[in-house]
């Protein structure tokens, strides 16, 4: 082991173990987890060469082939749980996506949640032995979020009890599905339904796109690969065109709405009922989110600790990068991110188990709470995650832009989450719609529950309270901070409320005003969110009982909280929460709290207790043997196959 | 061409042809430069595949015969004058790097600077004809921005008259030369010289490392390409490690320091002659950062001009994308910042040429602002622009994540100018270096000159002004805005300059008080660099004659003064420039500005001037024929070449 990073180890102040028990959730899960990844890795069946020396086919076959694996070997071990099967999944495929992710995580889930028993027996079970390999075409080239936009059509035709499938214009040929492009033979599709001449809007029907026996498109079919992307390389994203596609009127899934034979239509008792899958996939990211940046600040900071550069004494030898105030100033902000987004996290994955056993009972009253949370967190974690995880390969340098670093892999591959499943702003914007509305409940004097409590004072604070008059927040109190965040999320809350009153009472229609007020909205939006994720740190540290890793979770919520107060003073300083003559206490607080955090950055990465085979990053290696190793892995480039290129510059003719 | 976007075109205010001229410097150089763009883009030689749909030994090989073409064509055609050199070039490559860059921009120039006339005779005519191909090797696997830490060595052999070359260490292998990997033959190798017995520090030698008729490695030498990276596919950036590999003595270039034959070593006469061309490289940088951008901003804003999403009122049309102002306020910033860069750009192109001529006459008094501005700019603009086209991208959601809107090709061939050619964190320390040095000068009683000047009252003004004394900043006063940049800057100045002094107070060594103040001194450095573009920006609109043109860019010198403002809020605040009651009128004032902008923003992006095939986006098509050809250009990738993959998921045997 590198003598640096050894010190590192021996340095820490605090047992990595209990940590990453933590992180999992208890000692059982952690074991349990190490288990699931060491019978991955240790399988010569999901063993692969380099996938940076892959064309980007090679790796599209090289991941078909191991997720066909992947579903037989999960049954044969018996791996069944969803946590299990994520964590199985994703040593597999090392975090990456993969055509079947459709198939498993929408296709097999739609069935099971929308299709009649009659639909389940006919689809299920083949789906399950990948004889049916199943996704889920609902984004069209020209429409995204907007799913009313949608406009592939399926017109029932009672003649022959057929619904028949057209892609009527250019925009509707549907565009993104992963799995589509060369994988999938059938496809659930979400189409506006028509029958007895009227539009029911949009319903899903199950489409055979290719043959079960050739696999070549079915008639009718247009379908294909969409073409090389920033990253998933992995995943056949296809579009898909339908010229008078005709399937069975068995074909739509009809557990809620239907369509009888002779085409009259019964609508769907309510539309909750797939509300909830779309706030469990949200909240998932979240953990996405803090995984990614826990991976990418895992590499930036063991490489900085075997890493020496430049000096700071002249005559000595050069520091290790870990040592420069700037490094650290990089670097320990995300890492203190990367551990509240974890336990964001957590907390997501716990309500939501909850609330659905509410939602199971037909008790819905929670669930928009959790979806606006939900929405604003998805949006506020990958925001974060994705500018940090840039961060964190700059922090690397020129070795950092190396593909063996693994850090443009891990951002490629993560950046999307930013767009799919409801794109950012369109998040935040639905979190400042539930943001408005409970702020003028409050204000008409409704008392608010749960995570919006605080809008109950917001009012009268601002109305009752001098800007003046800021409070003498200290830098050393965790909860004083959790209630600085706080108000200032209330006082962005009322401020984006007024002003929307104010477009209003100029005459302006409501949408317009909304429009006028957005930019005011996502602002309150993002200090709701920023207000949760603090408080959800500090929450986290009365859980914990080991007091050496309480003091050094602690100080890395310290330093979560009061950097973010250092990048939006401005906002402090508005709301009348801190005045500009403890600005330089807070500044000087921070630089103390990078210092405090120095000693434990590598033990700290460690506890996110990530396998080489995971993290696949030469710089990220826990032996910290990084030179010998990125000059072994450059050897296999490609381009050092031959020993001379076949069309080298001296080719073309020079005398001419 | 797309009705959306025509109409957007007819509602201009201005005229984009007079735009254009301003920013290519004048008439007759649009005309110039759209000749040389025509030449390329007829020549049927520089036709290409979509390099999106190669690997990257076919992305190295094209370029490679593209690259030894145009330097054929270049003399054909006499473009000899560096910025037509460059327009040429640009336009074969569409902006991208190639394995000629380091021939071409190191390798030939440090002949023409370093070398004797001996040992330009010898060089010279062969490099230009191609017969020596070579690279310029400096960066080390384990060391890059501290030049004094490199490990290579060159041992003088009296008895043979040669320099013995050697890698001593794994750290000492060289690393990133563009060009090493496969297509140069020669390398100048910067490398410790020994000589009798005394090691005197970094020199450059003219290495062969290839044979000239077989091209492979000479004995010792061991070479080749380091492997993928995040971008730069067609460039092959290498490795180089020596074994006792020998050159003659007149292979080091000898024009300044010399070893005579029996290995007496004399120093260069001044260490600053080779410092020009490093502050040359940064101001490029500049220029790209301004080009980087404006491509980014033309394609999502003329792709947000033709994407209809979601509905604004219920029962209407999806309206553009580009009315929503959450869109506006990400891209109207950007586009004024890539504005802001350009003019930059220009001045420090202006700026460079008028002290060269001094520095031609030996007169280098201004090199150290210049050398200051120029470290500090690069960091400035190079980190701006770097985030911009990733907003860029996220703003053209999905679409924007296809390699077919270039956006991640333009954001991958970018984002290495935050850590070449100097670190960003370096050089924004390196600026401060100068600022506080210039601090203490004007405490000291020095007047001082030029873009530092402000410092002569900051530390008076800072004294004698009470913070609480906040001018009336006006949002709509330009000057007054600049100003308050200028005074902002000061205060951060004067704060880090305040914050070293006490470090070194407390008896801590300089270095180490340096570092425990590092990022008081880069916030400081980013300030000045701030004030420097508001202020170019400010004085650019006095050359602009034509009233409309003015009018459209006073709005975005305005926007991107305020929107830094309200981004760095609490820095004006603390500084006494904004009080909390002036906050709201800045936010609104903004909103204002977004929707000025709004009917100018396609126009503004059409005067970038940026051909199609410049381009190369489809998002960014001038028609805005966007879905259309999305489609096309989807059926062309090559996972579409066969309608059955090899490799299916039913392949492995299901049954087992």
């Amino acid at each position: 082991m590198n003598p640096d990073i050894r010190r590192e180890r021996e340095n820490a102040t605090f047992s990595t173990e209990l940590l990453t028990n933590i992180l999992d959730g208890d000692q059982e899960k952690t074991r349990r987890r190490r288990e699931i990844v060491s019978l991955v890795c240790s399988d010569p069946d999901f063993e692969h060469e380099d996938l940076n020396f892959l064309s980007r086919s090679e790796r599209y076959e090289a991941a078909v082939k191991k997720s066909a694996q992947m579903i037989l070997k999960m049954r044969e071990y018996g791996v069944s749980d969803p946590e299990e099967i994520y964590c199985y999944k994703s040593s597999v495929h090392r975090g990456r996506s993969e055509p079947l992710d459709l198939h498993l995580g929408m296709f097999l889930p739609t069935l099971l949640n929308q299709a009649t028993p009659e639909q389940q027996e006919r689809f299920l079970m083949p789906a399950w032995n990948l004889e049916i390999i199943g996704t889920y075409a609902q984004t069209e080239i020209g429409h995204g979020t907007h799913l009313r936009g949608l406009e592939t059509t399926a017109t029932y035709d009672p003649a022959t009890q057929e619904f028949v499938l057209n892609s009527p214009t250019v925009t509707s040929i549907k565009w993104w599905p992963g799995g589509l492009g060369k994988t999938a033979n059938h496809a659930v599709v979400l189409a506006q339904l028509h029958t007895q001449g009227k539009c029911r809007g949009l319903h899903a029907f199950i489409v055979p796109i290719r043959s079960t026996s050739s696999h070549k498109p079915l008639p009718g079919v247009e379908v294909g690969d969409i073409g090389p992307k920033f990253g998933f390389d992995e995943v056949d994203n296809g579009y898909l065109k339908f010229a008078n596609v005709r399937v069975p009127r068995g074909n739509m899934l009809m557990k809620y709405a239907q369509v009888e034979p002779d085409g009259t239509y019964q609508k769907a008792p309510s539309d909750k009922l797939t509300y909830g899958t779309m706030v469990f996939i949200r909240s998932m990211i979240v953990g996405d989110s803090a995984r990614a940046l826990s991976k990418a600040s895992t590499i930036a900071i063991r490489y900085s600790a075997v890493r020496h550069q430049s000096e700071l004494r002249p005559g000595e030898a050069e520091p290790q990068i870990l040592d420069y105030q700037t490094q650290q100033q990089k670097l320990f902000p995300l890492l203190a991110t990367a551990y509240a987004f974890q336990f964001v996290g957590q907390y997501m994955t716990q309500t939501y188990h909850r609330i659905t056993g509410d939602i199971n009972q037909g008790d819905y009253t929670e669930l928009p709470e959790l979806h606006a949370l939900a929405a604003g967190l998805k949006a506020f974690t990958t925001w974060a995650a994705n500018a940090g995880i840039e961060e964190c390969r700059m922090a690397c340098g020129g070795h950092g832009y190396s593909r063996c670093s693994s850090l443009p892999d891990i951002y490629v591959n993560f950046t999307p989450s930013c767009t799919y499943e409801g794109e950012n702003t369109v998040m935040m914007l639905q979190t400042a719609r539930y943001l408005v509305k409970s702020y003028r409940q409050a204000r008409d004097g409704q008392q608010l529950r749960g995570v919006v409590s605080y809008l109950n004072e917001a009012d009268r604070r601002l109305r009752t309270q001098p800007v003046s008059a800021a409070p003498q927040l200290d830098a050393d109190d965790l909860p004083g901070l959790v209630e600085a965040y706080k108000l200032r999320a209330a006082s962005l809350v009322a401020l984006a409320a007024k002003n929307l009153q104010a477009q209003l009472q100029k005459g302006k229609r409501q949408e317009d005003a909304w429009n006028s007020t957005a930019v005011d909205l996502v602002r309150a939006s993002d200090a709701h969110c920023h207000y949760v994720v603090v408080k959800l740190f500090s929450s986290k540290l009365e859980e914990v009982q080991d007091s050496e890793v309480h003091s050094v979770l602690a100080t890395l919520a310290l330093l979560y909280a009061l950097h973010g107060i250092s990048q939006r003073s401005g906002d402090f300083l508005q709301a009348g929460l801190l005045s500009v003559s403890q600005l330089p206490r807070v500044s000087q607080k921070l630089k103390e709290l990078l210092a405090r955090v120095r000693p434990n950055a590598v033990a700290l990465v460690d506890a996110f207790d990530y396998r080489d085979e995971m993290l696949n990053s030469v710089l990220g290696r826990y032996d910290g043997n990084v030179y010998e190793n990125m000059f072994e892995w450059a050897r296999k480039s490609p381009l050092n196959r031959t020993e001379v290129s076949e069309q080298g510059p001296r080719k073309p003719d020079t005398t001419r």
